[in-house]
């Protein structure tokens, strides 16, 4: 199932325990995007001690008690957000609502672990920035594509090493499987969803930005279709792409679609490439088509010569420990809240901007 | 040397006369650019004759009679045009020189085939389009990277055959090698060689329009920077992208480059991704990065599966038999003349309106 639904996604990481039993509870609040489960399973294999599970639906809770043993299902949000020893909450509400949910969680003491994408307007934005100001807690959000695949954490390693000298552009590629009839109607209602350079656009943005090793940047140019389904769901996008300039001069294009056929092995063939002065990296995250059905492949042409790595299982997913070690420590290895915020806010003004053609 | 540089790309098609010894003449007229070979090659694998050759330079024509004896040398250009058995004149002279030589062609009731890109400016489309409106002759290009690449020709074959549903997105990478001591002066001044959209972005461009079956488009947006090669080339161009819309709906994007690193086994890896509402196809044209040394991969993902053509040696190049047959027969089948022209207008249209970073 995980293979075949992006929204399933929920890939094992290497167990790594950066903490002791006991020395660092979360709780789930808010199971409408099955993102939870590779959100909750990334701070279980960091050493994080799952407490309390809350949804208002019975059966998502009930799902989520039956894949995490142990957890204690809440009868309310306000039991959770009162439990002085969960120090962090993690969530994948509804995307319009998981602003509201992270500034409750921070006014309760506590760091917050959003889904991606965090936000779907510039006032929900506004409002975490002054949030993170007044509370001095960590708004942390999953960027999986980047923080949960073992090719693109490679990557950040052999571009921070200076395998291709100065990075002046990242191409990006995120196609979905949308498998139309498995998902709820909030997902297709663009208030809630935030539209397709919103949802799926926010990873590429959080990319570009971290290969870039840009502090900012600006949308450029952006577009939004739907070019399958305008019958069905009339409020849905189906394609979108965006261009954009960072203030080191780096620039970024990246498309991203609900068209990923049957006949592909996984939800969607992710691609990266990162061009330098002196060589390019190009990442096949989830399959290497017609060739392999395992992801986590890593090309890298310079000058040296090609280079072939395959990475899964060797890299793991260090995002979850340093967030952990972040929160105990009130640092911000994991990633920046700066860096955080900053692709938010690009996705959103990329889908606010965009074109739609017709 | 083929394989390690692009300007002396001259791929080998499959020999496949399609008019008898002595039907169709032509020569060769300016030979500043390397294509020069692989669109003789072209034609006379498809069983054009080659009569005369002629370039101010005795160097070049030195070189080119010895690769292709038997060719008659010219003393002037006039020599050759004033050959009424000549049917047609190929020509890679200086980019900025080509429409020119092209009017003095049709003026001796020849056929011009151009190396692209055919024109600098948009003066020069003009006067191109009125030279053909006057006097009925083909302004034929050769956009090598598609007509010369058995990956894109059998791409070509797969759109048309409703493999993968409406076309909605073409993204093309051109990287290039520069191989910067081996080029002559006028490859860095603007106004001769046109700049890197102009350039090698016109081959995109015509991709876009071939396999979206568009009539028609407008550049949305373009960039172009020098990030590399500044201070040894000031006018020079190394990074240039651009977004397009057509007529029809459908969107490219494509980014072109000269930082081809030194270990790549080839002159560039271009690539292309052309995706449909049901499924998408993917060329590797020259190379298969760190897998093998050999190019025409064709991977194509629809409702049916993942699937890998490798079609070296398979579909040859069809154009240049077709451009024969047009000449002869006055009929349009290699590539229509709008669709030559419109190519054309578009990447000087790109170039002139793109944004420089600095």
């Amino acid at each position: 199932m995980s293979s075949k639904s992006g929204m399933n996604y929920a890939p094992k990481g290497k167990v790594l325990h950066v903490v002791g039993e006991g020395e660092f509870a979360f709780a789930a609040v808010g199971l409408n995007h099955g993102h939870i489960h590779g959100m909750t399973s990334g701070l279980l294999e960091a050493g994080g001690e799952l407490t309390w599970v809350w949804d208002p639906d019975p059966a998502k809770r009930k799902e989520f008690v039956e894949k995490y043993p142990g957890v204690r299902e809440a009868t309310c949000e306000a039991q959770v957000l009162e439990d002085t020893a969960t120090r962090l909450v993690a969530s994948a509400a509804i995307t319009s609502e998981r602003c509201d949910l992270g500034c409750r969680v921070m006014d309760h003491e506590k760091d917050y672990l959003s889904d991606k994408a965090p936000f779907t307007t510039l006032e929900q934005v506004d409002r975490a920035r002054e949030k993170v100001q007044a509370t001095g807690r960590i708004w942390a959000v999953c960027y999986s594509e980047r923080v949960q695949n073992e090719a693109a954490v490679y990557a950040g390693t052999l571009v921070k090493s200076d395998a291709i000298g100065r990075i002046v552009h990242v191409l990006g590629m995120g196609p979905h499987r949308l498998s139309p009839d498995t998902r709820p109607d909030w997902f297709y209602q663009k208030e809630k969803s935030g539209g397709i350079l919103c949802d799926i656009g926010s990873h590429q943005i959080e990319q570009f930005l971290y290969y870039s090793g840009a502090a900012d940047a600006r949308v450029t140019s952006s577009r939004i279709s739907n070019y399958k389904y305008k019958d069905r769901f009339p409020e849905f996008e189906d394609f979108g792409e965006a261009s954009l300039l960072a203030d080191n001069g780096a620039t970024n294009y990246f498309r991203v679609d609900w068209f990923t056929p049957d006949g592909l092995g996984t939800w969607g063939d992710g691609r990266l490439f990162i061009l330098g002065t002196e060589g390019y990296i190009e990442l096949r995250k989830y399959i290497d088509v017609a060739r392999s059905a395992e992801g986590n492949h890593v090309f890298m042409v310079n000058h040296d010569g090609e280079h072939h790595f395959g990475v899964t299982g060797q890299v793991g997913f260090p995002y979850f420990g340093e967030l952990i070690l972040d929160c105990l420590g009130r640092t911000d290895n994991a990633m920046s809240q700066e860096h955080t915020f900053k692709a938010a806010e690009l996705c959103v003004r990329a889908e606010m901007m965009a074109e739609r053609i017709e």
